[in-house]
């Protein structure tokens, strides 16, 4: 089977950035099938690209590379990791960005090293795109570096229960919709608060009339706040960071 | 061959919706080949999907397998469906995006049924991925679903003929160059009405001097207002809908 | 081995032109291998595809057919042409976009016909995508047309040492980082003055403290100022064109 690399980029559309990392991985693997996952993370937003790898990377089959690089430190002392884990390899800084994979106990990491004749300001084209293509011609983990000591792992913050039973918790994304994913999981009943707003969970948008906000189970599982045929994160002034309190259903 | 599938969604490119379906796309068939048609289509916008649907669609090879997903309806009750027509399938909610597909007299729609554990939110990848995916795995279009009694079907709306010859007609799309196509299809000459300007048509841009307006027959037959090197959107002050007439050249 | 292609266009990604592509050269070359390098020139800005092209057409491996499509003269008397040129080929309009294949001395070009029925304003599906997907057939590049007498090349400007050694230069590229690339090559010691500003070059971004600007050698050789987490067009009101001085190091 032809091997699958994707691309999860903070570096834009307008520039050839992204067509060199693809030329040096067809280069490296020609018959590799490359496929975007999105390059729009707005610039060196590590927790954006972080919360979008954790929604797709087991999405894909077994054995799929996924090269994340959103990377601020890009030619300073942060280390270039490979990371194995579930059958997959991740390719990227060692910033948190693949703490998806790196939070399974099973995950292993290699330290890749930075090759002397490397851009300082371009891993993604000397350093990721090269691990990558190495791994899809089927070079095994421990041939592109030593183990990693202890990978930089970056985490979801818990919601906090209170003494009322009520939990607070916090908006971590609003995607282009203006629909806003909190960090509380799994309620699919109850009420949530947010700022003198008081928003009802229900099945789906369609529960609610045209431009009355909803608060949804969205499909991470996670509760998100959403305005039916409009933009939540606008109507609501909410953004990344916003407090919300969830009043869970009584039973 | 390898299959061909292709996608069209208003799921913008800066969250991972996309890389979701397609990381389901190549979990259910590996060796596709996995196309992106657009992903800004601005939220919503059924009819602007329907008509580049309808100018991409016949230009793949037949087998082709077209995933449509602008879906304000997610969730409700509106169908899911999926469509072989001339050679090539679709999948798609069933709101008239798909009208270009289902027109021809040959078209074949069954409804897809929706997975207990489908997000309510997300059927492009819990539904219609899936169902793209076992398509091009050779499953035939009567394994997925129930035949579809009346699909839903819109059409670009016809130009209305006066008394005085002249046929009055309307902006139905802008592009991205502000070019603003019409409904008015195939007139090689004559002269564009549009508020008080008077656009001749001719054969292209570089027949007019830099910063003139000109009528062309665009790329899909229909005439088209443009301005040579600028934007003819704002300079004729044109959005969709806008009234234009058209007097035929006296023959 | 199967055939790789490229695109690199300014045609956007709202619309379905590059889908209309697409379909065309995978109508013509099913095995074809799609890659978009990027859709985001701005609209007919031969200059910075020109630059993003020569920053990735050699890194992809040979054989491989480089469509691209900045055409502000479509329908007009320029021509269209297509390259072999170190291997791999191009197709393109012949106003200069090509320029970085064009310049190698052992590349050779010939001129595509235009079909009678082409669109006057779409070659990137009716000319250039047919002459691509017919070279990923592997037909040969004379099969495509006449010689090309003497394509349009165009060059990045010189700077010009003064009197007292220090070069003067320009910014010929600012990327979406807001860092500007200038046509000052190689220099990995000195000072650059833009304004009233002495930047010191240094090695990468880490080697200043946030907020500071600072020059380095960028990925493609070129000197190019930045500003550490932070936007360097911004911050130093430097747009494409502005005015650059380099003090090379004593040594």
């Amino acid at each position: 089977m032809k091997p699958i690399i994707t691309l999860l980029t903070d570096f834009g559309t307008v520039d050839g950035y992204v067509g060199e990392m693809k030329g040096v991985l067809l280069a490296g693997a020609p018959d590799a099938t490359l496929v975007d996952i999105t390059h729009d993370i707005p610039p060196q937003d590590v927790e954006r690209a972080r919360l979008t790898l954790a929604r797709v990377w087991r999405r894909f089959p077994p054995a799929t590379i996924h090269v994340v690089v959103v990377d601020p430190g890009v030619g300073s002392s942060r280390a270039a990791i490979a990371v194995e884990s579930d059958g997959r390899w991740l390719v990227g800084p060692d910033n948190g960005v693949l703490s998806a994979a790196l939070l399974l106990p099973t995950a292993r990491a290699v330290v890749l090293p930075v090759p002397s004749k490397a851009s300082a300001t371009f891993h993604g084209r000397d350093v990721f795109a090269p691990a990558a293509a190495a791994l899809a011609r089927g070079e095994p983990l421990d041939a592109l570096g030593e183990s990693a000591a202890s990978p930089v792992v970056r985490r979801t913050p818990e919601p906090v229960r209170q003494t009322d039973g009520s939990l607070d918790g916090e908006v971590i994304y609003v995607d282009r919709f203006g629909n806003a994913v909190t960090n509380l999981f799994g309620f699919r009943a109850g009420v949530v608060r947010t700022g003198l707003r008081r928003i009802p969970v229900r099945h789906t948008y369609a529960d609610v009339a045209t431009g009355e906000a909803v608060a949804v189970v969205g499909s991470t599982g996670f509760v998100e706040l959403a305005v039916r045929d409009g933009n939540a994160a606008e109507a609501l002034q909410i953004v990344r960071g916003s407090r919300v309190t969830l009043e869970p259903a009584v039973s």
